[in-house]
């Protein structure tokens, strides 16, 4: 230990290369133990963690120096109807914040009382869209003429970089000399940004020979990944999901002490003209709470909640109740690959039944998706719910006193 | 073991309610036993946490059958020159998305090299906004100003509930009947949600008092509380933060092997151009990577990633190098409450100095909010530089296979 | 004339010259017979205008050749109670589009019957905002914080350059070294847009004088004029006007044959979930038509069409009726200044009883945004009604064959 | 005359019927006699108008009470080189806005003396969007997928409607129980929003009757009309154009007194930086007023303006110069249909070679969509130089005094 210590100190060993002289515990304890001298902070904790690592600090996580544990509650049984998902399945949520757990099981309560949420998946998809510099606009528009004409040279570009991965789409939009290519993939059950961006290099410098763009970045951000943008709301990103279920008055009464108006009213009034009101890209009440709690227990990229998020919540009042339903344009998620192997994200996947690749390929990823919008839904439905009821602040007030 | 089993088997006993029956390890693992049954599935892995739980079932999590284990890696040292901030950082990423750590770390060894990140924050207070309905517009326009003109009254309501926190300001925005408030809070070195909705919920009795308002929601979604919306970019929400730093053409070179103008084109036509034609609220390149990664590292709500990594990326070509900044209008942060407490996560936050309440308080929070917003920089100088020398691709394939 | 046109064709006389070589209507007729020369085309149509053009080449338009003329109608009379305007009015809509007018006209005929809209002004001011070049993100604060702690030395250099006008507030926006200040003045009875240019030319100077800040650009977008854009809908920029009435559910069938619920229906899922699903700024059914009506009847600006038509239309399904509302964060008018002095165009203002400046200075301007808030209002009942009874289609076929 | 005014005073004469009793220019006096009447104000100079009104009363205008006139300069010559348009033309400008028409011809001649503007039509398609209700979510995905699996049965219910349009394609958005279809036709020369909504309203009754969906309204506001929206600038509507010009050091210098860096500055962080923090989905200077002022002009739509100016400007400096550039994703323009036959109008139109219908069919709206998009690059271009070169305001005070 000591003889590595030194080594950092005196530089002659730089503190991302010990992997490559230890096995991967050794590493990151050595790492560790040299921030904690460099900093005088004791760092115990994030190095007492159970999970296998030596995968991790290859694939998931430089400079590793331990792990935090984030607490997992679940929230279920949830009833799910959908084309992959057909059950009762009980959530896991990655949250340190008081009340959300309860507040989703509450939700799920509703649904699975109500006999599930009916889930569908509209469009699927993984996109990457790098960024060319034309001569002209002329040259721009040749360029797009010229993606648009040769859809097959692409997926045969496409192709060659993955097998997992099938070429759906390009489509073009020119600002100025800069023209943008939206490529779209089938990534099955990854979410895939790692083999689309690949992909999307191969295609990139097929469009640069052709056409004689010119590259200047991979990503051009009509991509869009991780910033929210109506370009993934208007055409999709990831799944485009749908959850809906009908509650009869009765219910909404037994479980959120309110009527279906008043939910209606809050819809209304919070999640439409409130967030109409406020320029927003999200029209809803908490879905980045649900997405980002499942994103972190099940392995997925969390900075992905940006556009997982973007949900439109409706409140619909029939005959004898009312009907809820979630939509969200671009929900990214994938069952392998990312942070689905580590153990205990493994494990929360394997509760969902959607460890690994799915059969057919792609299956376990849209189980997956169709159970995250049933969670979502159970969130809105609670929260609406709790607000319809005006009691928020006494909820907070109860269970998150610390914050 | 079995004869809780059995009772939660039987309904006799809630899920929820094991805290109350027997100490807070034994709740969750008797919980999991319970879920382990259910499903058929092993979740070991998730019961081998060592967190203190005790206040965790209470605070942080209900439901809990164990914890995910996040790998976190650090970034550094970052060289910081805020007014509350000032030397060098490791930051602790929690992430499973490999090359991020990698991505972050060349950006904040540019940032050192070149002498530090200035940062700056604007603009410092936590929102909540209630909805109300009105009779009429005519009524509509008098609740508005009786709110305009009794900031005092509110002030005082709100007082009642806190001591920690301070009423900043009310401002009123009407569509129809509905009247939303948006009420505006120092939170100190909290992030505040919850304070400022329990005194929210007070102010908002007052304004139905007096007004006749009839309070619909107590968060009508101009707060706005994650969901992207340009009320926040405009008026702030949470800490509005800027960080730039100065890097000659020669570091440029060293770091990135590339050089200003291509920096410049690589920000003007994806980070500005790109998300103009997106429809994007986010003007940037990966700042949700670096929020999300230090928020779970550091105990945040990882919901609030949404508006919390709506950043605007700018690349000023200088003579002799480049000026590169990112600005931040609405990071929510806070160094008490929330997970900040949990033992991973309180090492992560000691790790940069700023545990718990600082002196004068709200200085932990302030410091924590520049020190995001310099690794936020370092981000976005690394993914900026990668895409211009055109070889994200590649770093990805030797990185994240697995994904 | 031949000598003009000779001189002309020759370059020794400059198109834009002429009013200066002889009165306005010989200028402009010998100009027009030099476009017919040049292009072949007949304009005398152009030329057959009445109106007086001596302050009209100085004033409002350079180059003049002639002037088109657009067809006026009248819907009403529309009965408005609001804080400036009470009683009835024709309103003139200066349209080529069929259906129009009459689409109106009966939104008006239900208001009136209805007893008139209630309306009201929340906000009033009128914007610019100069955009400065900090030296880096540092020195962008100290401009913000010079800005913000200097309010009165923003008005005194204002208040040199204008006795109309008063300075309200400054506002101020960071991104990187970009310093944004938006002003915001009283402008009176006039829009307003070229006095306040000129005082934050002014204010400007000085702010660069004091902070060493480097003036980029008078208008730095953040203004915002002639854009769509959140910040005028969340700050407001000219009026801020919301109107509406309550309809009871026999007026309702009466005029629109229709009832409240499908009113409500109708306005949910297309101006409210379907904006939002667009990624739309403005959630209404036709505001742009009856603002851009108005606009050109009565010599406003008409690019101030696409903020002045940002508006949010609710529907209210109250005990025996509805309550429907337009609001309008954005509508910059005036009554004095702009096309508000041509003949044509000051008649269509006197028809409103709002011509030339108010006594007190700023009721006319007010009173006529008050009356477009009720024409809009009227707009939105009648074909939100119309599309309700499903009947749009039907009604272009009738009235619009032509186009 | 006395005769009818006291028929409708007693109401035994409706206002809008006097065109079934007697000649148009007849109906129009008695109309405006009564209106002058009742208010008690004079309206003479509306009356004066010269223009045929047989068609107007019956295609363009109902309740016609006269016409306001609008000063018509030009701009130019404007040198275009695009698919469509080839020479020079003088942009008529229909405008009360002092400043805008020597604005526009400066930047004309810019662009003149660089050797014109290239201009490209990216893609063209007026839109209309149903929205229809669904039971729940899963009958709103088969109602998406019936759509999108039956185009041939759309385009065929479309034929039966028009011999001028042609459908070209449907794109499904779901939203909770909301099935929103977007429909696009190519409308050849119309702007063709009336033959759209007839095609339309046989869609989507062939779409009711295939799959249950309840048509709620014809228009869903995902088309999106005269409504600043995301979709738009995404999906395009009307043309899609983009028009771009080099200019060279020498040329910036002589015409605007100013540099390429500095106007790439301005724009930079103006119309980029700056429209970002303002949250704007429109990024130029002002296109808005050549829009509306080239809409007035030639009898378009003016509420289309809103739509009509989103518009991305960007300026590239490249070797020795600078090249400039406006994007224009949703023009909708006609030269047959709506304003266009009156003779004014038509008159304007004539001025650019495209008045009624085009050989080919579209080849006259398509020439027209190029000339405004260079037009609007004239527009561009003076105003940044205009700011680069700090005299807005002075501009402004020598030519707009009286406003």
């Amino acid at each position: 230990m000591q003889e590595y210590l030194e080594r950092l100190r005196n530089g002659s060993l730089k503190l991302y290369s010990l992997e490559k002289e230890m096995p991967a515990p050794d590493a990151v304890r050595v790492r560790r133990a040299f921030i904690e001298e460099q900093t005088g902070v004791h760092l115990d904790s994030l190095g007492s963690f159970t999970i296998g690592i030596e995968q991790v600090v290859k694939k998931n996580c430089e400079n590793m120096i331990g792990a935090v544990q984030v607490p997992v509650g679940v929230a279920g049984p949830l009833a799910v109807r959908g084309e992959y998902a057909g059950g009762e399945y009980f959530l896991p949520l990655a949250t340190t914040e008081g009340a959300l757990v309860a507040s989703v099981n509450r939700g799920c309560s509703a649904i699975t009382k109500a006999g599930g949420a009916d889930v569908r998946i509209l469009r699927d998809g993984m996109t990457r869209a790098p960024v060319f510099a034309a001569r002209d606009v002329v040259h721009a528009k040749e360029i797009a003429d010229w993606v648009e004409r040769n859809g097959d040279a692409l997926a045969k570009a496409a192709a060659g970089t993955t097998s997992h991965g099938r070429f759906l789409d390009a489509s073009t939009s020119v600002a100025g000399t800069s023209v943008f290519v939206r490529l779209e993939f089938d990534t099955k059950d990854a979410m895939g940004m790692n083999m689309v961006t690949i992909a999307s290099a191969k295609i990139a410098d097929l469009i640069g020979e052709e056409t004689g763009a010119r590259l200047v970045s991979l990503s051009g951000n009509m991509c869009t990944d991780k910033k929210p943008a109506a370009v993934n709301i208007i055409r999709g990103r990831g799944k485009t999901v749908v959850a809906g279920v009908y509650l009869p008055d009765s219910l909404i009464a037994e479980v959120f002490k309110t009527d279906a108006a008043s939910l209606a009213e809050v819809n209304l009034r919070k999640n439409l003209v409130g967030s109409a009101r406020a320029g927003s890209l999200g029209f809803n009440a908490q879905a980045a709470n649900v997405v980002a709690a499942v994103f972190i227990a099940c392995g997925q990229d969390p900075a992905h909640v940006v556009e997982g998020s973007t949900c439109i919540t409706t409140v619909d009042t029939v005959t004898g109740g009312a009907y809820v339903a979630v939509t969200m344009p671009s929900l990214p998620v994938g069952t392998v690959g990312g942070g689905t192997g580590i153990d205990t994200q493994a494990a929360c996947l394997t509760l969902l039944g959607v460890r690994g690749g799915g059969d057919p390929p792609g299956s376990h990823a849209k189980k997956f998706a169709e159970i995250i919008a049933g969670g979502v839904l159970a969130g809105e439905l609670s929260l609406l719910g709790a607000l319809a009821a005006q009691h928020l602040a006494r909820a907070h007030q109860a269970l998150g006193r610390g914050k």
